[in-house]
């Protein structure tokens, strides 16, 4: 077996290095939500170094923007590969941006090297991935799933918010909703991305093999009692929306430590009216997530979940408002993909482990159209959507090599 | 035993139904938020009535207004009586307002009937009952109770709009801070409110006699974990600071139920941070009040609720951050005040009851300084701070007679 293509690690890192600087915050962050002027500036960063390689620049009605390296092959279908170049507010340096440099080193190595392939190779930077206007924005316009109520149904500022944001990006609805691409045209689709958690530093791997994509589903749980003056009503005759929300809580986190042991929820936001001091609280409003990565365990969760509230509410007296806000289905990654990173690692000396992501990523989007999959590199202390994210020099220069080397072996396998 | 003096009901009514118009809603109700302009007006309204009479008027620097009929008694004390004319926001016609017409209708009577009385006999109109700036303002200004605290530590916008509202009335804090009476100069004070409950009309009394009004504590509890990525952090790993909330809310009702259960809780409000559906809560800040008429068990409570908040933040990992809001003490009645409302009733052929005011009042504050009592009338379905607030005619004009023989008594009382 002859000796892997390796990118030229000093001009990833140098491009890593110039992107930090793009929105750089004085905590030694980066802020550059989706849309925003850093956020732009970064496109056009990416924009001039492609250019500057000489390879041809896509962008579609949705933002995205890519590098194409095109085949002389006709009817080449294309391997695609990227992140994204957005962040949250004050996020890292690393979340999405390594994903996008270590695409674009990937070409300008197959470039350098002179291989002449007989598919197209595209480096992807996705726009909105992480939900400044609704998250995965480039990758479900690529695959045909965005609707016009994605920009009509933003809820109150925010949907004005956007409209601004996307004009002042010359983008518009209607460009967005034509900018599908068709899935016979892409060959397969590979993300690397930072892993945001320990489990890499903790089993001492390179590389962690990602086999699947968490399903997310989210609700607002509204617990509706009746508002009363909290000093002249009697305990026993209160119907204290804040009761069911309380109770709900904490047997939500029994009933998924217990039945859904791979499972995870969260009740991350509150809303209480009327909201005083001296108020039994009315209406208690519930911030609901929740992920699995069997697509029948989550039905179950939010069965079990749903079940859950409607019992709390009963046994209280109370009445209960549910509110879907939407739902991923959980994504498993192509078993060629898998095998195709695994076998990269292998020929590079590096370990991997597999492992589901538990966070969302635009390779969930990707697999319902194409052959896809991802992989992660090691997070110092697994800090992620914060100043303090790291992933060491060594880790960001593997973690080109080993998407060169999946990407090359996914062409080979298109051959077949 | 004479028959007792009695009101001119027709005329308590008029007054009511005029008061009702300031400021009144489409929902039927009164909107008359403390020194907003139908506040303003309701002061001029009663202003002019009690000039109509011939009674002087006195105005304090907190804005205070009274009706007095002076005794011609040298060194007379005064007996007081009255209310508040503020309402909460689209609140009823008849919380304060009864209180403060059927103190003027008391003096017009005793004038009317030509009695020559050794006080002087006052209606008063307090300020700011209700807590649009602070709660008890009037009444806190006349005992001497509030401090420049009160005027500049109002909270961010609060503070400014404070300070324009008290311009808007052409007062000033200076002026609000030397408000206080001699405590001497005071005989007694009576106040007749609606009772916002039910106990009334269940034990089918017309008039509660108030033995105590309870003392309040209110805090800002907040229980502070870490935020972390709700999807890629262990359940087991997170410290959730939605969790300690959740298990404080249910605790505390049990140990208030179980050790207080005279006492009353709530939990009234709360505030999520970061607050997004895919981060785990870093600060849960619950708004904690309860309530009771005992000083020893109120201390208590407080000890057993922040011990139990302590306690919860200990198994679950987290920290807490406390903040007291201030504690007004329980504020036992004046035995002579409830024997003059008790013997009045008995005069006037009216069923009364005892009970305790889990509502705050200004009588709490007058307690401190003289001998203070008061009684409610009762509320039809015990509506209260709602357009749906009632008190019958026949009440209404029960809380005047039994208020003016109260304060003959308390009168007769002042000459042994």
């Amino acid at each position: 077996m002859s000796e892997p293509l390796r990118i030229n690690g000093a001009r990833l890192l140098d491009d890593l290095e110039a992107l930090s600087k793009i929105g750089e915050t004085p905590e030694g962050g980066v802020n550059r939500p989706a849309l925003s002027a850093p956020d732009l500036e970064a496109r056009r960063w990416f924009r001039a170094r492609a250019e500057s390689s000489g390879f041809e620049v896509l962008e579609d009605g949705m933002g995205n923007i890519s590098a194409v390296l095109r085949s002389d092959v006709p009817d080449a279908q294309t391997v695609m590969c990227g992140s994204h170049l957005d962040t949250v507010p004050n996020g890292g340096r690393f979340d999405g941006a390594l994903g996008v440099v270590a695409a674009l080193e990937v070409l300008r190595t197959v470039q350098d090297a002179g291989l002449m392939l007989p598919y197209h190779l595209e480096a992807m930077s996705f726009t909105d991935e992480e939900g400044t206007w609704g998250g995965l924005l480039g990758s479900r316009a690529l695959a045909g799933r965005l609707t016009p109520d994605d920009f009509e149904n933003a809820r109150g500022s925010t949907a004005a918010l956007f409209k601004q944001a996307m004009e002042s990006a010359e983008l518009t609805p209607q460009g967005a909703l034509r900018a599908q691409r068709s899935p016979e045209s892409i060959r397969a689709w590979v993300e690397v991305h930072i892993e945001q958690g320990t489990r890499l530093e903790e089993s001492e791997a390179h590389t962690g093999v990602v086999t699947s994509i968490v399903g997310i589903a989210s609700y607002w749980l509204t617990f509706i009692g009746r508002a009363d003056h909290a000093g002249t009503t009697p305990m026993d005759r209160r119907l204290d929306a804040m009761r069911g929300l309380a109770e709900f809580v904490r047997q939500a986190r029994e009933l998924v430590m217990n039945r859904f042991p791979k499972g995870v929820y969260n009740c991350g936001s509150v809303q209480i009216s009327p909201g005083a001091f001296n108020i039994v609280p009315e209406r208690a409003r519930l911030a609901l997530e929740f992920r699995h990565h069997d697509a029948g365990k989550l039905d179950a969760m939010r069965e079990a979940l749903l079940g859950l509230a409607l019992h709390v509410v009963e046994v209280e007296g109370l009445s209960l408002e549910v509110e879907g806000l939407g739902m991923y289905p959980p994504a498993p990654m192509n078993r060629a993909v898998i095998a195709a990173i695994e076998s990269s690692c292998n020929a590079l000396g590096l370990r991997y482990a597999e492992m589901a992501s538990y966070a969302g990523h635009d390779t969930q989007v990707m697999a319902g159209i194409t052959k896809a999959g991802m992989f992660f590199v090691p997070s110092v202390g697994g800090a992620s959507h914060s100043p303090r994210e790291l992933t060491i020099d060594e880790d960001c220069i593997n973690a080109g090599n080993v998407l060169l080397n999946a990407v090359l072996r996914l062409g080979e396998d298109s051959r077949t």
